[in-house]
């Protein structure tokens, strides 16, 4: 297919990748910063537009591949006739594209993308959603040829997707920071812990988290957690943090 | 070396395996409960004691590998001479130990352990300690035999070390679990989240979390999060939780 990218950043890097290595071909990228724009364009023999009201409409699809507060200015600035318009939010409903295109989707990869890391496309679910049975079966099909987990499912349903994701990723990485702040202050090597992270991630491949769960408020072991909270006490936040999940782990297993 | 095991629980049980494969003999097991002594102690060919104050003493080191708050009840039937005793709990201080032996010790295997999943034992931080530099090195020596990664420290470092450990092992297993959660109540399966999680981990074992920290309060999108927390709104604990660890990235990355 021919794919435009609206975007530089993390996302719109990764998908111009791997549409490039399955035979797409990518047209042309748009992006706020130039510079990004240009070095991605570079890297997948596309051509950068400097407005987006300049854009080729004569492609299968176009891509909005920007931070999820940053899709509103982009479609108001967007005015194709019946160009595929998708987007790659999981938070953003379907509608907010209406007024753009007669034909708007959604192409959403769960994953946490950073530029430095490559990833194995392949095992990224795509969730994907259409304005009609074409545009969504034509989505599915451009998601199909990057990956072997390809869904179609509603703007509620992917938002709830999202929230997980948020959950079991970025708040996981947030406590994988703190645990390293923790280790730094006392010149500990976060290569201690590093083994541990790989295993609880693991675990939980083959596994339902709830039935392997570990640690002190599991077992509502007590005087644990009060050491540990001792250990805490010049860190407010951490404390708070520390206590509210504890006391959740509590509650969640308690229940009989 | 000649070993006996106090405890027949997950850490018990893979450290029981481990030094058998490494070719130590486990001598006797004794457990709170017998089945799950007996069944252990046929694994390794060990034989059980039915009293702790039975325990022969003529053994290279006499392991206590309960849950923490059991560690107590234990040494109070305990009395060796000069026997090496140690804990492997990574919250309880070696004092605890004194009055038991002369000779105490800490093996600390910092890793998460479920009966159900073998683990790569080599890759696993062992912390030692112990009362005397002779001891140290006995335990340093029976840590080296079963991994590559063993390190002397004292009881306070290794209290931050588990409490590192809680953040980014138990309590990230239970986001994941809290994630799997939210996805059963859309009928949504939990494999679409697994990937991210096996890259969320994978990420940092070359950076640091703090580097590759995605998601919408790392960014500071107000829209996207009010858009979460409206979705979370009639399970309170998940919003809770929701909100300050959002508010808690915030505040992390927001300092100049």
């Amino acid at each position: 297919m021919r794919i435009s990218i609206i975007g530089s950043g993390n996302v719109a890097t990764h998908l111009a990748a791997a549409f490039t290595n399955a035979g797409h071909r990518i047209v042309e990228i748009w992006s706020r910063s130039p510079e990004n724009a240009a070095i991605l364009a570079y890297h997948v023999r596309a051509t950068t537009v400097d407005k987006l009201s300049g854009l080729n409409p004569d492609v299968d699809v176009v891509l909005i591949a920007v931070k999820d507060d940053a899709i509103q200015d982009v479609i108001s600035d967007l005015k194709l006739k019946d160009t595929l318009l998708a987007h790659t939010s999981g938070s953003t409903d379907l509608q907010v594209l209406m007024g753009s295109s007669e034909n708007i989707g959604v192409f959403y990869p769960l994953q946490t993308f950073s530029k430095s890391k490559s990833v194995e496309f392949a095992n990224i679910p795509i969730l994907i959603e259409g304005n009609s049975p074409v545009v969504a079966e034509r989505l599915t099909e451009l998601a199909d040829s990057v990956s072997a987990h390809v869904l179609q499912i509603n703007s509620h349903k992917r938002l709830s997707l999202h929230v997980s994701a948020v959950f079991a990723s970025n708040f996981a990485n947030y406590l994988f920071a703190l645990s390293k702040e923790l280790l730094d202050r006392q010149e500990l090597d976060f290569n201690l812990i590093r083994p541990l992270i790989a295993e609880t991630a693991d675990k939980v491949q083959r596994n339902d988290p709830k039935e392997v769960q570990t640690g002190p408020a599991v077992r509502n072991d007590q005087e644990t957690i009060q050491k540990h909270i001792e250990f805490l006490q010049d860190k407010p936040e951490l404390e708070h943090i520390y206590r509210l999940l504890s006391q959740s782990i509590i509650n969640f297993y308690g229940k009989p």
